[in-house]
């Protein structure tokens, strides 16, 4: 019981190849390995190794290859072939493969396959990208109110070798609405000649087709589920969401939101495989956005011009004052987005955290102002080190605010509060700090 | 099959103390739900309605409770009552509460269990945080390997109602060494004579009882299991991880990776409730240590005071320049920070990610160049606007190249990548960014 094919053994075999010995080997390794080590062969090594181990192994492998290889490989063995792997692979997995290759090759797949296999392919791949639909499979079993346990467990054992899963099988009416589920433990303890309406669970909890997919995750997460099933607006079946498929969901709008915050677009697939004019377009937009942004500061800069002609030492502590503020307003922003994205605030919390966050932001603020009194004093006499230090008390508290609230002001407006990105918070309490500290130092300076 | 017990009926509820209805009600809802609604009341109200529910839906509610609820609930219904609550709770979950509680009332709880359960918990809650021990859960259905299918089910059906999941057995010699496991559906579809070892799968993979709980979510996540065996370092099985835990970690970690993002330190726990001091101290650190960074940017300033003291204009463009170079920065080192998380680079793509960056980062810095080109005339003339320009191309590439190539090179450290934060690579940038600016304004102004 090792699993240790490790890269470097794999690749030499490859090289000399002894396909025999790797055959023999991928048998006892987990197809997600098997897939990574594959991923970095060109088509036809890959197949020569994937050809020879049993078709059910073969359509594991294919679903765990990444979409390029997937690609590559359904092109190089084309329909006939790619169409009896696909019948083995789980549905939402062939539905994603098909709508990935081109055109004639999807539609030489579909002729190849048997009428209901088609349908389920054809009606899978019309749901809108991000929606229920899109994740969910049709591979489950569903049995009958009035059946027997034990019909029950003979139906399922019949169908598990075709069902990505039978842990839990869901109960439909004749016209396929959901009724309940029950789990296969259930069903081996109760008695033989139970009906099935009186094991199953009533209360199952169900979403709809055109839900979106983070909220399909959210609720597997959040009643600890392996699978979902999903209806549609006469609440009957049509497929369910499985556990796997809502770490992908998680994973993929994690990232999202991460990129968001750092004034990114969305970006579909993998940065190291994606084009560079895709990441040029996706960081432009928001780069030259800001750009006006951080002009306003420029402006204050000018309006204030005198004051920094008479003192130009003001100039010193003015890239330190306004990355401070920037600094302390995305602490901020991030704490907030990411508590408002769990869940673990909600928008009517906001007068609680700005309660908090005004604690909060003043003693940071008093803390670094003391920080940089004495650098002050020593660089540019007790005036200006007077205004830097207070300015800084204040900047740290307006950028925190800012940083606080935006993300559930746009909350507020239904836009997504990841916007409140770390960029666009440092250029706003980059420019309101310039404005403080020149107003700051007129005042205090006496001009 | 409706599941909308409102907030709103269900707080009027409360306030007319109709326990029975909401009793009647609580039985067609899942307990995550009830316990949500639970979560806002006062404990003693709580457990006026809790405990008139049965012991097996008391226990799941309770898993489900929010950790201050859980712990105000455990003081109020006392050791005797709480021991015996616990007894049905899912053995990780129960050991976490069981943390929660002061030392007084963990040792009174303790002395009302059964010695077994004593034990269990004892074990369980010694394992590090943040390793697979500290996660998994004990309970869980073990064969062996020379009993018969039919013996197998005959014993999984009497272990059912006290485990977490039977949907997989797992196998283990008569020193509790792991073998292999073996799902439910394969068990009943086996002949019933057929011993366990000929149909279980022998390559199951493990996980060590010290590996990194983020570690075991991943593998969870990568071979789309529903739990993963937890083993000690002599391969003898003594945890299962589910993947609901497994859910929880990945919240967690990534949590933990955003607020890092933004330089700010661990917070355990929900920020609406966590301390104000806390906050402050997870904040100030990084604030601190920035104001140094900053720091440098002035003592560039004050290094070309004479340029400054001529050409005041040039202060103008100052925020707008070290403002894009740090808004690019934090974007590239966002993208690789995340793509470093989820492996979709390594370190060895270090250099091709750097080529893309160059050709990416220099049509970036063109573009915002330009845009800036005409304002810069307008505002400064036509010597002032060629050195903002100039310089925003410089920039906005050297920001790119240090927020894509620091996440690269703590990992290569063994630090973490997400230590490059947004605000570390905004004050990198802003002071190189100073620098680089007055230094080309000299040159070109020739002064």
């Amino acid at each position: 019981m090792t699993y240790a094919l490790d890269e470097k053994t794999f690749y030499d075999l490859v090289n000399q190849r002894k396909i025999d010995t790797i055959v023999e080997m991928v048998d006892f390794e987990h197809s997600a390995d098997i897939a990574t080590l594959l991923d970095k062969l060109e088509a036809d090594m890959a197949w020569e190794i994937l050809s020879r181990v049993e078709p059910e192994e073969q359509a594991s492998i294919l679903t765990y290859l990444s979409n390029e290889s997937q690609v590559d490989l359904s092109e190089l063995i084309g329909a006939d072939q790619l169409s009896k792997l696909m019948n083995l692979m789980p549905h939402d997995d062939r539905v994603d493969l098909l709508k990935r290759l081109d055109q004639h090759l999807q539609d030489r797949v579909l002729f190849h396959m048997a009428r209901a296999e088609r349908e389920d392919l054809k009606l899978l791949s019309s749901y809108p990208e991000g929606s229920a639909g899109a994740i969910m499979t049709t591979d489950y079993s569903v049995l009958f109110p009035h059946l027997t346990v034990r019909e029950a467990l003979e139906k399922l054992r019949q169908e598990a070798p075709n069902r990505e899963t039978i842990n839990r099988a869901y109960v439909v009416d004749h016209e396929r609405v959901l009724l309940g589920s029950v789990r296969l433990q259930e069903l081996i303890m109760a008695p033989p000649h139970t009906p099935v309406k009186e094991v199953m669970e009533e209360s199952t909890h169900a979403v709809q087709l055109e839900e979106d997919q983070e909220f399909v995750a959210n609720q597997i997460a959040r009643y600890d589920v392996i699978a979902i099933p999903v209806v549609d607006e006469r609440h009957r079946l049509v497929g369910i969401v499985t556990h796997d498929d809502a770490f992908d969901v998680f994973k993929e709008e994690t990232t999202e939101d991460v990129h968001r915050g750092a004034s990114i677009g969305k970006i579909d697939g993998s940065v190291k495989d994606v084009s560079l004019f895709l990441l040029y377009r996706k960081r432009i937009v928001w780069l030259v956005l800001l750009i006006f942004g951080n002009l306003l500061s420029g402006a204050g800069i000018a309006f204030y011009e005198t004051i920094i002609s008479k003192y130009v030492a003001l100039v010193f502590f003015l890239p330190l004052l306004i990355g401070s503020a920037g600094n302390a307003g995305s602490q901020s922003s991030t704490l907030m987005v990411r508590a408002l994205a769990t869940g673990d605030v909600e928008l009517k919390d906001w007068g609680v955290m700005l309660g908090k966050e005004l604690v909060v932001a003043l003693a940071l603020g008093v803390t670094m102002s003391i920080a940089v009194l004495s650098i002050g004093v020593f660089r540019a006499g007790t005036e200006v080190a007077m205004v830097v230090s207070l300015t800084m008390v204040i900047v740290v508290l307006m950028g925190s605010l800012v940083g606080m609230s935006m993300p559930f002001l746009l909350s507020r407006f239904n836009q997504d509060p990841a916007m409140a990105s770390a960029p666009l918070i440092t250029t706003i309490a980059d420019s309101s700090g310039v404005i403080i500290y020149l107003a700051m130092a007129s005042w205090l300076l006496k001009i």
